[in-house]
């Protein structure tokens, strides 16, 4: 039998990752949600701030999702799809669970994406910035 | 443990608030659908004038859940996702629940968010004209 | 205005709790899902220990949002369902995110439910001891 | 970073078990759809005969899913079920993508479940049996 060994992230690290954006977001005096996912996109982690908008919960999930599903940061769709008809742009941005907004980031280790983090609740940067900050101790 | 106490509008203000609105729509001879919901974004009270499109009972419900998620009036998302990317504009249009149009209000209590007020059936401007009208006697 | 206060468990007590929980399955040899809701019934902690079945993810929440909805255990429901018709068993079964079998628990505050645990993956025993092992250091 | 290995069932492998799936069913004179998926329940190769009955896709796709979830036959369910509360087996029969009667295999590989496959469009013993020739040749 052919078998794939899949490299993907553990618990313990999927709290470190998620209690350091909850540090950022509190820094900057943001209510956030953090998701973070494994290479399956199943949610290993999910931490709410009260006070974080509720519809954060499922954007948060869904960021993470989209960035370990493609292994792209999610802000880098907005170029991307720039580049593309405005029907490809407009018909991907509809599909359930992409998220073409900044916010969330696949996690590498040795080249290979082995999860990621989703963030919502600030504004676009902010998220982002949470999301940079919370991979920057890796 | 630690606890959040968390203000959150009652059901006699809520039901005071969504007469004021269905006086406010009988006077202009529109029929609407009214919600106030509570700090959680549940409905306290609902109502709908008979002959109201069926379409406002959902969008009623939703701008007021929109608004106390954000704490933010809904008719403010135009200006604010003018400020970003294309793809947060319709990224964020495009969620569950989420309504970037007027006739959402949140309620404020010693400048906190307690509830929110959804009115739908009108006009734009009729809706959001609705919503102050109802929060005017506060 | 008639506003209601309401208590509603916080972020650091959740983690313990959810931590608390996690620790107990370990020990157990199981792998689960665990999900701490405010009692709003929103998630402040999710945690999945990677081999827990994936449908115990949504389960988990679900058995939380029960608990914390009719602040009653999920596995009072067999009982309590038992004495209705069996229309209204079946009724109230197949009703959206409603689950009546345990691994669902309110979390109490002074007498006050503040939000709930929600666990699966594990035996419906297992995942009842689980939920209580979590609360028995409140 | 701590990071997990997890092995699952390569293309190869998976096609090769389809198409075993696949004859089985033709000479039984039996339309079938036959899913299957890696670790993490994803889709590797999905076949329908022409013929088989629309609602097999998604039951196909949903035993498989369900056997790779929990690691177990889905015809285990039966009597696994019938030792716990009604309440836990029907609530466990209603959730999404569960399937609980025959025709779902886990994969195991070294020990391992590294993946699962799901049929649909014969009877349920006919099911069972396309999914054991499949696995039969591992």
């Amino acid at each position: 039998m052919d078998i794939e060994m899949i490299a993907s992230l553990g618990l313990a690290s999927a709290e470190k990752l998620a209690d350091r954006a909850l540090a950022a977001a509190s820094e900057a005096g943001v209510n956030i949600c953090v998701a973070i996912v494994d290479r399956a996109g199943y949610p290993l982690v999910f931490k709410r701030q009260p006070g974080a908008p509720f519809h954060s919960i499922d954007i948060a999930l869904d960021k993470a999702y989209t960035a370990v599903s493609f292994g792209l940061p999610t802000a880098k769709w907005d170029k991307r799809l720039a580049e593309g008809s405005e029907m490809l742009r407009h018909g991907l941005m509809h599909r359930e669970r992409f998220v073409s907004f900044g916010g969330g980031l696949p996690i590498k280790h040795e080249g290979q994406r082995v999860g990621a983090i989703g963030i919502s609740g600030g504004s676009e940067a902010q998220d982002v910035a949470f999301c940079e900050a919370a991979l920057a101790g890796l």
